[in-house]
């Protein structure tokens, strides 16, 4: 209906995660109504990030240096790894404050049937760099099925080499309503009472 | 939280309409870890759009064009214009199917305080326009207060030209229940009632 240019931008607008035909299209229409400029600043925006950034070295993060803003801070603390699945659980974690280590990102989970196996995740890498200097690794996997799977596997890798390997907890958000918590998350806080 | 690339990305796909800072973190999050391909093809696809797409010269529509595809189809019937305020609008007729006739896009409504007057909505090409071959001018602006005093205006620079000018019809939507309806429209729906 639009002219074959403004069709292009509005299916390529539709590629983006939660932007449905009508969301695209009125994107479309206010970049070209009202804010070229902010249009043309997302298109360098796009083309800077998606051909500079790739992984870090160490830590697998997404950055666009060898090595990643985490990894080449010095004052933080060694002894600890804390693993997680993607780069914006790294973000939560150190917006919470309580971490002061440094992290492994899996960018993703154990899935056979999409074919992530250890190699996808960089296990090799994590096992080389958890004999270093390294006295605990803590496995701040999604607490979902696959997050789990994830978790034991590297369990099953890293003791065996001696090093110590810790799970974050799981049981009833702080500040959240019992009446509202489902069972599952309810079963597994009783599970795991700590004695006072 | 982000490497600077990475945050410059979000910043700027955060200038969408509709998206907030946590779903642009997300859209770049996708493009990074799962769909590289596709974001640069977005990228290509903005710069194309915003530095081609300009104003049909003759009904001001965006189109790459010189003229637009409704503009330049013969087919059409040249005693009719229909004057919608966006081209979003124009969409919304051509699918409804029960008009044939040619536009012309105001690309806004008359609004004073934001330095929109009739030079703006080039309405002097409108008037010349409408003193061609036409027969009849339907006024499709939206049914808001900047939308009636547009028609409005319009309407008084046409008629001393004898031109013939209508407004589409206001009342209950067609499929609507009235117990849902406000009241603004049913008053209208009740005020214009057609005898039968």
């Amino acid at each position: 209906m639009f002219s074959p240019v403004i069709n292009q931008l509005i299916e390529r607008l539709n590629c983006l995660p939660g932007v449905g035909k009508k969301s695209a299209q009125r994107m479309a229409m206010y970049l070209l109504e009202h804010d070229r400029q902010g249009g043309l600043l997302l298109a360098e925006g796009l083309q800077e990030a998606l051909t500079k950034v790739k992984n870090c070295q160490s830590c697998r993060n997404l950055t666009e240096y060898n090595e990643c803003h985490i990894c080449t801070d010095l004052q933080r603390d060694k002894s600890l790894i804390c693993i997680v699945e993607s780069p914006a659980d790294v973000i939560a974690i150190e917006q919470c404050g309580s971490f002061r280590g440094y992290y492994f990102v899996l960018m993703g989970h154990l899935s056979p049937i999409d074919g992530v196996g250890p190699k996808e995740l960089g296990i090799t890498d994590l096992i080389a760099r958890a004999q270093g200097h390294v006295e605990e690794v803590i496995l701040a996997t999604n607490p979902t099925v696959e997050g789990e799977a994830t978790a034991n596997y590297i369990t099953e890798k890293l003791k065996p080499l001696g090093i110590c390997v810790s799970r974050i907890a799981h049981g009833v958000p702080v500040g959240g309503e019992l009446e509202y918590i489902d069972g599952g998350t309810l079963s597994h806080a009783l599970l795991s009472r700590k004695q006072l």
